[in-house]
């Protein structure tokens, strides 16, 4: 079946009948901050380059050339090493998309070409299969991880086609999309994949082509989710022990979750299915409040790589996989978009400024898989990983980051992450350019320069961040008194002229935050939050050992901008509490003794990790009254700079 | 091989060459105290009735008769159910040893009559292997449990030898040893048991028989153990990952663990083997300064029944066995005999009053297999369990209670625990009646009334508990200053006469307890100890919850005796902050907010799960500064009288 483009050659999309908004992609988005600039570019110069060299290295697109018949060797590595390089193609096209690199493009088409080559006749296409057991094709859905990769083929056929307009991988996409197609289906076989993502997959592909039979093969496997025969052996693990429909609860495996509801809910934006949207809202509300950790990470358990049961948050053994955090972001972007809610934006905030961001190192070539909150300096992020999902999981949504800032309807303009950036929006009547101007995360002040191509009415909706208490607005220098606040968002509707600016004050004190009681591992502990920013103590600035320091709620608390520190950072500075200094002497339990103090400097949770090895804290132990404590300032070392 | 007794009629032991002490068996010693005496009469109106009556019920007795023939049927129940029948009749025989009872001696003679008629005639007996896959014995020592079962056999068989003299049961256990010495050894087949027992029992039969032969099999076990092939096989988990000599860290299944290393303990005080003096040394410094529960309960996690890593005791999920709590006390006197250092048993006496006694209820017909340090309402005693060694092994502890209370050697009497009792300690050159007069463990007052046959000059040596910090004597009235404490014992040397009085005081404030940093689960929390008695606060006495309290610095704390609640404690009052109250909806984070107090009354962890079912919680989080709190006294019931 041939491949018929919608559109051909635009970007277009045809999502969204049932969803309220439509993002405003990262193409149309100039991202020009001291915060996420910088990444884009390490992302660009480094992140890249380090992928493309380990999936090389590593023979996974060697693993192409010899399925293809151009190399002769056996399958490297794992069965599923195909998405990696799938992943990586997808980050280089969103590079490409912004960054045009004749270079890059033609290492890209060349990798492409090997991935054309081997495409088997009928358009399956795995490699491990091919090279390893032909004969086995779609005989463990479940473990082998083929649908999961296709996929990934198909994201990253999308963006190499939306970036470059080229068809080449696009059209191997369609031709094992076609194949999957002709094989499952309602009244062909039933089955789904064992690992989650082709769905969210099929939904770009439909994006991209316009061909229903994409989304209507999306929508069988969400549909045959927890009701074939496979439910018995996949469970909850896999999300497929009840329909997703009845699903209520968040469980198993927390990265198939998140691509599992990152499809379901673009497939309630098209279809408007209430089934799906209802469940979305139980399950979000499941891990949203019982089972995500501050820094939005998700997943606790190392043994399933997922959730366990409500409250259960512990913090050193936390797994919190950066893909994980990923999915989050996906999952509630998508949520977002539906319901032009800001309840998900600030879960998309939370997870990108905390425990997504963790994920990777201000090198840009080093990952964590595992992104624990507190650690007694025996983890550290790695160059690379067998299960290298982690590192190609960033190189791909690094670059994508300025499409969460911007959302629209025909005649709304909604303002989601504060960056400084640029940006066109295309509402039903005006195209609008706006220019924000913030210092955020680090500062809650943002101007946004409003320049419609003409005068023009519509709705300004800013988003309130949910941890903000206190936020002003004046437009053209007129404070707003009373501003209407609509699920989370500051809506102005008025006719903008070119030149207009909104100014908004976000209020960003410290705050010391409590977890639920519930949350046994937190139980009196508090963390330290600032804006959207989590913050931890490391070693390297606490006199070389933080799992001691407990914080008095008398404590004066101040933060302060380190432009030379860990690629600038605000950090908060203060005076903690050695709780059970001393002399244990070896004992395990004794009677209460009086503490002393030591100057203490908190960082950003995302940064740490960079600077010289040692323990990490996120939750610090709240100390009982500081007023007696003896030996103040005894002092710690200043924080090094990196 | 015929079964010889070395002083056939009489309770002496051979026991013993290196070892400092000899304990004062419980057979010596009257417990006439509100705390002991109430509980040793439970057990043998109400415990040992009701296990005896689950061993008939659960055809745990009827397959010895079906072993022997003169029953019909199958083998019931799991492979290792023998040892809760021999746990059971040791349990009797210590009953009846200080409580003759011609009904119970005749109950006892005819399980006696079944178990010897499933001996085979080489000696061997397991009525699983008899009865199920007589073609398979021995041959898979590591999971089975038949030399667990022998050595549960020995012991019963020693105990009832001793309280009737009479002979039939330690026949059939010296036939069953000498069948397997015929086996293992040196020179013969290798193997160690995957469940350890045997090697402690053996010394036992040893110890009665004065047969070398058992003291070199028990010998052999220890010796082969982390050596032979089943290193792989077993692991830690079996502690068999390296020889006992080269061992430094516990690990593996506690139960098992202190089985072993009671064995290795008992094998020390009569052979002073250096190297397993110093293993021990080395494990108990591990399990002790960092592996062990307030309560004296041990093994962390579930998924082991054992241990894990250094400081890793979880509350909620503590799995802390019955059974291993018990281990704890057997493997702790053996190195206070083995030492004389009152450090063993001031771990004897944590144990006992706290994580060993909470596995019975106060009617001593229900059990804990597992006992957490904080419950949600989920956790409750039960009657029997389908694995019941935490049952059986209560029946069979609790009479020998008075065992633990003194020791001597030829011119010491040590008072390790501190009992109202009366007792006859035989020293070399006179026979010493003591009587103890205290409230212990409610007050920390005691009188010992010596009566020595005729005057005598001897030491006796007083434990100082660990958790005294001050501790005053007299003798006849007058105070001694200065008094020499030795290994954690006052010792008096002096010409004694009948009716001279010992009078201790050791101060007994209410302590607010903390664990080592390193122990994340208590980071911030305090538990209330008393003496020997760690305290909890449960649902029924602070209105119905307890996760949400937490404990200032500054509150007062009053100790309270209420005789008429649980059997007669000592109840701690006080005022805690509620330091989470109301608002959450729903959130999972949120800035710090004004907590407001309540009263609170918590109870011996011992007693708790006693009355109405609820949550339960031994480490308090500690609230910062109380001063500030308003809408205190807003006060809770009054703690139900039970």
């Amino acid at each position: 079946m041939a491949c018929l483009l919608s559109g051909a050659g635009s970007t277009a999309t045809r999502e969204g009948q049932y969803r309220k908004l439509t993002g405003v992609p990262f193409t149309e988005v100039r991202i020009e901050d001291d915060f996420w600039a910088p990444r884009l570019r390490t992302t660009r110069e480094k992140t890249l380059p380090h992928n493309l060299m380990w999936c090389e290295k590593t023979g996974r697109i060697g693993n192409f050339a010899k399925a293809g018949g151009s190399m002769q060797g056996k399958f490297e590595g794992i069965y599923f090493n195909d998405s990696d390089v799938y992943k990586v193609l997808e980050g280089a096209a969103y590079v490409l998309a912004t960054h045009p690199d004749r270079k890059l493009e033609k290492q890209v088409d060349e990798i492409i070409e090997k991935i054309a080559s081997a495409q088997q006749d009928d358009g399956y296409l795995n490699t491990y299969y091919t090279l390893v057991e032909p004969e086995n094709r779609r005989t463990n859905l479940r473990d082998k991880h083929e649908l999961y990769c296709a996929g990934h083929l198909f994201e990253a056929a999308v963006a190499h086609y939306r970036a470059t307009g080229k068809r080449m991988l696009l059209s191997v996409a369609c031709k094992f999309a076609d194949h999957i197609d002709s094989i499952f289906g309602p009244d062909k076989r039933s089955g789904v994949p064992g690992h989650e993502e082709i769905e969210l997959a099929l939904v770009k592909l439909y994006g991209v082509t316009g061909e229903e039979r994409y989304l209507k093969l999306a929508q069988f496997f969400l549909d045959e989710r927890g009701r074939g025969r496979s439910r018995e052996l996949y469970g909850d693990y896999c999300q497929d022990h009840k329909p997703i429909r009845e699903q209520s609860e968040i469980c198993g495996h927390a990265v198939r979750a998140m691509y599992l509801y990152s499809g379901v809910a673009g497939i309630a934006g098209i279809t408007g299915d209430r089934g799906y949207v209802e469940a979305m809202e139980r399950i979000w509300d499941d891990v949203v409040h019982r089972k995500m950790y501050i820094t939005g990470g998700i997943g606790p358990s190392a043994s399933n790589e997922g959730f366990t049961v409500a409250y259960d948050l512990p913090n050193e053994s936390a797994y919190a996989e950066t893909c994980a955090s990923i999915g989050m972001v996906l999952w509630n972007h998508r949520l977002n978009l539906l319901h032009a809610d800001a309840r998900f934006a600030d879960i998309v905030e939370r997870a990108l400024h905390n425990g997504l961001l963790s994920g990777i190192s201000l090198d840009g070539e080093r990952f964590f898989y595992v992104n624990p909150l507190a650690s007694r300096d025996k983890h550290h992020r790695k160059p690379w990983y067998a299960c290298a999902c982690c590192p190609t999981n960033m190189v791909r949504f690094l670059p994508t980051v300025g499409g969460y800032v911007y959302a629209h309807s025909a005649d709304e303009v909604y303002v989601n992450l504060y960056v400084a950036s640029t940006a066109e929006v295309p509402l039903q009547d005006t195209l609008v350019r706006m220019t924000q101007d913030t210092r955020y995360p680090w500062d809650g002040d943002v101007k946004i320069t409003i320049e419609p191509a003409s005068e023009a009415t519509f709705d300004m909706c800013l988003r309130i961040p949910g941890w903000c208490k206190d936020a002003r607005l004046r437009v053209n220098g007129r404070p707003l008194s009373d501003f209407e606040i609509e699920k989370g968002y500051a809506r102005i509707r008025r006719e903008w002229h070119p030149g207009d600016v909104i100014e908004l004050e976000l209020a960003m004190p410290i705050e010391r935050m409590k977890a639920h009681p519930n949350v046994t591992a937190n139980t009196g502990r508090v963390a330290i939050q600032r804006g959207p920013i989590v913050y931890c103590n490391e070693a390297v600035d606490n006199g070389g050992t933080v799992f001691q320091l407990s914080l008095s709620r008398e404590t004066e608390l101040v933060a302060e901008h380190r432009p030379q520190l860990l690629g600038g950072v605000t950090v908060i500075r203060g005076t903690a509490v050695v709780s059970c200094a001393g002399s244990w002497n070896n004992m395990l339990y004794r009677p209460i003794a009086e503490p002393k103090t030591v100057k203490c400097v908190a960082v950003p949770y995302y940064s740490w990790d960079n600077r010289e090895r040692g323990e990490m804290i996120v939750w610090l132990p709240e100390t009982p009254d500081l007023a007696e404590i003896s030996g103040a300032d005894t002092g710690t070392p200043q924080s090094k700079e990196e």
